[in-house]
């Protein structure tokens, strides 16, 4: 272990993080085994080694650095120490007062074996150790020799290895750091201007730089930028037919202005946009790209390449459509086209398009779950071979094991359930399986409160507290977070009724919003933001421990980075509308036993906890405490 | 599942017995995944095939009998059902009353495309099908066909398995029912003689065979019957030298007699053996023989293959030692020998002499985790490819993960660390790793409450109720078991102070037993072991389900046969010396909530258990309810 489907998938790293392996190694017999894991950095010529130690129950672990991004190839070997046993029982033998003479000259073999291993003193003391032990004199001085810790040092440095046996090779792929801590803010660019009525470019979203960067964000992410279908566009509020003026869904891609290269031209030029990314980029912002693979009726595939799509008996293109459900604006790609090959050249070269030409380093993969999973291991595989900082978030909302798979075959980060994690127990029951069983190796969530496409029940008129605290979960049980705004920190929480969707949804019409409104939503957001910033606790999501606490609106747990150098606890209260008192377990045993001192870095107080369990009151109005755990 | 390391070792089963197999099964997108398990013996040509059900969370069961001894491959398959995916839709926009025109014109395709898998009655109905659909006329009927049954069952029977995927080849090892169900006796042939002072032979064991019949064990047991070393022969109480006329330890094999192909002048002959195997056959009993892969100083290979053997740098051999301990009267072979293969080959050929020319079909393997593991793995598959009937019991007393090694390896039953769980959490701990985990696909336990190398602390000084609950515990819980008699049933416990060992053990004399004596033990193990033999519940050990207790010196626990068949209830008081009460919950979960008559099939005595908990009181004098459930 760390191990996928007996090896048939990579774990994931970002650089400067470790890879702990665990085996059970054993022999028959008695003898004394050894083992180590040897692990490669593609580009590397040499393998490098870490010896394993003994834990119980002949499991053994060891554990190495990954420093470079891209695949790194891992293996443990074991072999019996020859030597190592000859000197454990020769030991004993001694102390029995036995007489090793016979011993002494078996001794020999093994010391003589690694003298050319060794280096030029190691060496000289080799030889005069073998000396000793094939001489009829000075037997002390050679049972001196047999039992010294220096001979053990030295069997230890150079194992001969007769009759090593290994494990099947594993691997890791190794991320930039932004693959597991990342600060995503999504909105529409064409609801950009500040002119009512007028339709949003890429220049108007410039002006919104600031304010992204000011809240903290580090990941502008926009729905699809390219051509508008024109063909079955849809109205608002996901009408059938669209009425004059309507802009449609940016999910219909592709009209006569273009396809998945092309920008839409309402929101401006293809330069316009690498000027965006530019200005972004100074301000510490990626543009995150969305790559949704499917076209409108008047996408130019259709006609270029009609055998990339389905077409029925009657001679027509066969639209999406989920029986008895129709989307006649869209038509899905059909992967199991005979002319696949050239399809997903043309696919790749599309993402290429935008990383080469445009400087995008990040996409939001739109329902990929419904494309073949195959299909996303060679891409995501393929591009990261040339761009390895290429990360990619799948978006798909489905079924566990499908979207487990997703990110086995590549993907850097997944959204997830924690939109529909209400209760202390949903919440804690959710992050433990994400970071306490199998999935740690390989899913990286992305904790997302809201998004287009779902308007949660818990938000639906929901207030302040509720918003305040649906975020700071987010941001501090995941090192990825990301909202939907302004919607989100606006409040604007309209729903279709009995649905998870949002009423006039900008998904088929544009705002004019007022991006210069500050509510008490920007400011806790942006101060949560740039706290994670600088705490590393809250930059991974592994190490996490949930605490107790006497009350069930009130959750706690404790995070601390690898080194735990940064250590936080957070607790909050689950109820938007009272306040809430409880006692918190501090929990002892990955703390240690010492008092500490609690500072909340949101409000500046401070308090000295030097008991088990200690007395907190949350009220709605900052419904959480975000501890940075202080020692004297 | 079942997979172990990645199918690296075969799971194993008896003849007749079920494999359920389990799998993750799912594919991109929302279309109709189906899948089977495909299996075939090793003799077949063709695969057979069996369709898996969904369960819930994309996984999947189906289950298959194996009938025959030998190798199985199964492997799941698994694909997207277009033509159930194209009904499906259908269907559903027949029910949304839209026009289907197109969609028949699409089936067309899907019902020509089975056309010729289908039989001749099915053919017809299949093309009448594809006629109504590719019809103008009578739109009625051809939607009428679309949504029948009959299509879909068609569709289901000779699927197109397009794009079909599956997983590794994965095997089953299938055994003679014996594999699961055995009832040992080991003694000491040199201790058959009835006359004091006589050194018993083969002859003599002959006489004994009705009283081993008569007490219901099917399987009698031998210590090596092999010529004993002469040189360095341990004397009475493991003394390091004998005195004369000691006729030292059986497993210090070889002399100038002879070795591992012949038998000790003073048991008897080759001959007589052979008449002893048969006569034991004619009543039932096999004859296991014990290989035990050492030779004393004096055995003959020592001479004529040196290179099987490791000599010192002082031209000594090296006997076995585990320093500061050492064992002179036997010398370990050396599997590391560079003439390996002529060993392995000469160790096979052992085994061979005594399955071919004896009628051997069952050994206990002495040690045998101090010999390779690749070398059990090798030696029993090559036996089994010529010999599947025989049987390999792996007397390895040693840590966890090796016992399970050499299981996987390929022996067929394992000793265990039953001889030394005493209390009901022990016991009942050890039996749910042994048939709750893993374990259960690969590792047949064996429970011997004594051997001649175990005198557990339990035992010594035990009374008779230690005794009966013991044997009890062992033959209930586990279909495999075990004794080292006469010492278990006359209660000879005698000990080395402070160590399991028996005192004056057999292991380096001969004893002069009263073989006619009959006491309450042997009346009930008799009994116990002919119960075993007509209750099928008894004969296998995974179908256990332990059961709560008010009183944690009474354990209780109920088993059924793979078809339900039979179904009997174990209570146990575990305190050797006092009368013990307790109420008994009934199992509903596993039994159904009905009531249920238990019938003490060693008492006769019936009761009526119409309520969840019930009473039971058992006293030392006959400490358990061996109860068969009676239903109305």
């Amino acid at each position: 272990m760390p191990q996928l489907d007996s090896g048939a998938f990579f774990i994931k790293r970002i650089t400067g993080q470790a890879v702990t392996v665990t085996a059970d190694v054993f022999s028959d017999g008695h003898d004394v085994v050894e083992c180590c894991v040897r692990f490669k950095h593609e580009s590397d010529k040499n393998w490098q080694e870490v010896r394993m130690q003994a834990t119980e129950n002949d499991a053994w672990t060891a554990e190495f650095t990954v420093e470079k991004q891209g695949n790194y190839t891992y293996f443990v070997e074991g072999w019996v120490d020859y030597a190592l046993n000859w000197q454990h029982g020769t030991e004993r033998k001694i102390q029995d007062s036995q007489h090793v003479k016979s011993e002494l000259l078996e001794g020999v073999e093994y010391v003589n074996a690694i003298v050319k291993s060794a280096d030029k003193s190691e060496a000289a003391y080799l030889k005069n150790v073998a000396k000793s032990f094939a001489s009829e004199k000075d037997y002390d001085k050679a049972i001196e020799f047999a039992m010294s810790h220096d001979l053990t040092a030295v069997f230890k440095k150079y194992p001969t290895r007769l009759l090593a046996n290994r494990s099947i090779d594993l691997q890791v792929y190794v991320d930039r750091p932004k693959a597991l801590f990342s600060t995503w803010y999504e909105f529409f660019p064409r609801s950009a201007s500040e002119i009512d009525g007028k339709h949003g470019t890429f220049k108007d979203c410039e002006r919104l730089l600031p304010r992204v960067a000011n809240m903290g964000f580090d990941t502008l992410y926009f729905p699809p930028i390219h051509p508008i279908g024109e063909i079955n566009r849809k109205g608002k509020n996901n009408a059938t037919n669209a009425q004059p003026g309507d802009v449609g869904s940016p999910w219909g891609i592709g009209s006569k202005h273009g396809g998945h290269k092309a920008t839409h031209p309402e929101l401006g030029t293809i330069e316009d946009f690498k000027s965006l990314v530019k200005k972004a980029n100074e301000l510490g912002i990626e543009v995150a790209m969305d790559y949704a693979l499917q076209a409108a009726p008047d996408h130019p595939y259709v006609k270029d390449f009609p055998q990339w799509f389905k077409w029925r008996p009657d001679g027509t293109v066969q639209y999406a459509e989920n029986p008895p459900k129709k989307y006649q604006d869209i038509q899905p790609i059909y992967f199991e086209s005979g002319d696949w090959k050239n399809l997903w050249k043309e696919l790749l070269d599309v993402a290429l398009f935008w990383i080469e030409d445009c400087g995008i380093n990040i996409f939001r993969v739109d329902n990929p779950h419904t494309k073949p999973f195959y299909f996303w291991g060679w891409l995501i595989a393929e591009i990261k071979k040339k761009h390895p900082d290429v990360l990619f978030l799948a978006e798909a909302f489905t079924r566990p094991k499908i979207m487990n798979e997703l990110a086995k075959q590549g993907f850097s980060q997944s959204y997830t359930y924690f939109t529909w994690r209400n209760s202390k127990k949903e919440l804690t029951d959710y992050v433990k399986e994400l970071t306490q069983t199998e999935q740690k190796e390989f899913y990286r969530p992305n904790f997302w409160p809201n998004t287009p496409d779902i308007n949660p029940y818990a938000l639906q008129g929901g207030n302040e507290a509720v918003h305040l605290q649906k975020y700071f979960l987010a941001a501090t049980l995941s090192s990825s977070v990301g909202i939907y705004g302004p919607v989100f920190e606006y409040m604007v929480s309209a729903a279709i009724p009995g649905k998870e969707e949002y009423l006039d949804s900008e998904k088929y019409e544009f705002f004019k919003w007022d991006w210069n409104q500050t509510n008490k939503l920007t400011t806790v957001i942006s101060r949560i933001n740039n706290i994670r910033k600088t705490h590393a606790s809250l930059q991974q999501t592994n190490n996490i421990v949930f605490c107790d606490t006497t009350n069930e609106q009130i959750m706690a747990y404790y995070k601390f980075d690898d080194s735990k150098t940064d250590e936080t606890l957070m607790i909050v209260n689950l109820d938007p509308y009272y306040p809430r008192q409880a006692t918190v377990r501090l929990p002892m045993e990955s703390i240690g036993n010492q008092p500490v001192r609690v500072h909340d870095l949101i409000t500046g107080n401070s308090y000295i906890w030097d008991k088990e369990w200690n007395f907190v009151e949350l009220h709605p109005a900052l419904p959480f405490h975000l501890f940075k755990i202080q020692r004297s």
